[in-house]
């Protein structure tokens, strides 16, 4: 018997912390099959009667409904609380236990998380990722040198989604680059690279998974034949390991794990929060 | 005075539900400076040992350090709790609660969250990255009938970051495209975006804001001008109304905030979790 719940993340905010947190927990029940809503800008206690109502009428399919919340304001929590419903507040279960800790009060401001109100921190994510944008697949030299991380690896061994997860997340510029057939042929990194290596960074892929994802590209052409694929992950690890830079296998890990991976082993440290 | 503590993010996993939860609650206490340092992929119980180390050497500048952990594993947390320190616990808090309330006992399974376990909603985000890439800046027409939103707006109205955001997070295909000059000339709508307009949505912005970060980019040019800004606003938020398109007001949100609001003004879901 497989049970069904309904979850909802509510916030006054944009309930993407929520989600995350939630996300991770309900991970570890793995019989039970979850729909999941999520309400976020919960932000009056007009809003928050709306949100009880729909808990109430959309939780009721299965067993009784697990509500996950971030509310701040203590008002919107109460009606909310009213539901019929498992209510984890990540919010009330460790504002006091900080301000005891810090021996400070806390503000109870609402949506301070994901909002635009740090205008430093809102530029530099957004110069990363227009500085990701134009380093794309190798697109520009220009500022290369401005790169947090130079990412390199084969065609479709996951240097964009990094490149951008980086900008995005952590607001590093990360640029990337692709080894070619002609790097492998001189066996020599490409020229716009050899200056600085402490900042390479390789992605490398399992052969029969490149050829995969090649083969959804451009199905029986020679760029997704599996020798092919062999051959180019082959040469660009022996280029990689000739160069000193170091590496990652990206075949079986999360853009997340990749991500956090190059910023520890290359002492990035993230610019936003 | 203002207090200086040192806040560890610690993680069997990336780290970054501990530092987005983590975060979340240290915005709310405002007098005090936080060193933040996040200690992820703490695994085995040797590691956990280098945690505590870490934790000792550099959680002494200033009050009690504070850690923040999403460890699952109940060795490797036995290990870090040793630290003098505050301890705030995301994953041990609530999954007794879920457990009692689900009636199902959980698998302490570590890594789950943000592991590329879901081959299919893997390659949902990496279809919704290189979709929002393809059709970038009205880059491509083709397959823009797939989009589950036509972001359109002035350039630097901040269509670029909602795209990719609304890949990377949710997996939702997002093309975007500009509205330029040519476009308030003839007062229409680009020709590919005359079919179906309920995809469509607006991203408008304050001119003085624009104007800034025009300036930025092109120094002194007629693009960056404040009257060009607000004349090129205004035609683009009338012709937003007159085709019946949403907008929002991208000047003071947050990507998140301003993706969040799109996924729930046009109903759409999101892919991934």
């Amino acid at each position: 018997m497989s049970e069904r719940r309904t979850v909802f993340f509510v916030s006054d905010g944009t309930g993407i912390t929520a989600q995350m947190l939630g996300h991770s927990l309900l991970t570890q029940f793995e019989g039970v099959e979850f729909n999941q809503v999520t309400l976020p800008f919960v932000d009056s206690a007009e809003k928050a009667e709306e949100c009880l109502a729909r808990i109430k009428g959309e939780g009721g399919n299965g067993g009784k409904p697990i509500v996950f919340s971030t509310l701040v304001n203590n008002d919107v929590r109460a009606v909310v609380r009213r539901a019929d419903a498992l209510f984890i507040d990540f919010f009330e279960s460790f504002i006091d236990p900080l301000e005891a800790g810090l021996g400070v009060k806390s503000s109870h401001t609402i949506g301070r998380s994901h909002s635009a109100m740090d205008k430093k921190e809102y530029q530099q994510r957004i110069e990363a990722i227009n500085f990701a944008m134009a380093h794309d697949d190798g697109a520009s030299h220009r500022e290369l040198g401005m790169a947090d991380v130079i990412l390199i690896g084969v065609s479709r061994s996951g240097k964009t989604p990094t490149s951008l997860y980086l900008a995005m997340q952590f607001g590093v510029k990360a640029a990337n680059y692709p080894l070619i057939p002609e790097d492998f042929h001189r066996m020599k990194l490409p020229e716009a690279l050899r200056g600085d290596k402490t900042r390479l960074y390789g992605l490398t892929i399992a052969p029969e998974r490149l050829h995969e994802i090649r083969k959804e590209r451009r199905p029986g052409s020679r760029y997704a034949d599996l020798d092919n694929c062999r051959f180019e992950v082959q040469a660009a690890e022996d280029l990689m390991r000739r160069d000193g830079v170091r590496s990652i296998n990206s075949t079986s890990k999360s853009i997340e794990e990749i991500a956090t991976t190059i910023l520890r082993e290359l002492h990035i440290k993230r610019q936003i929060y």
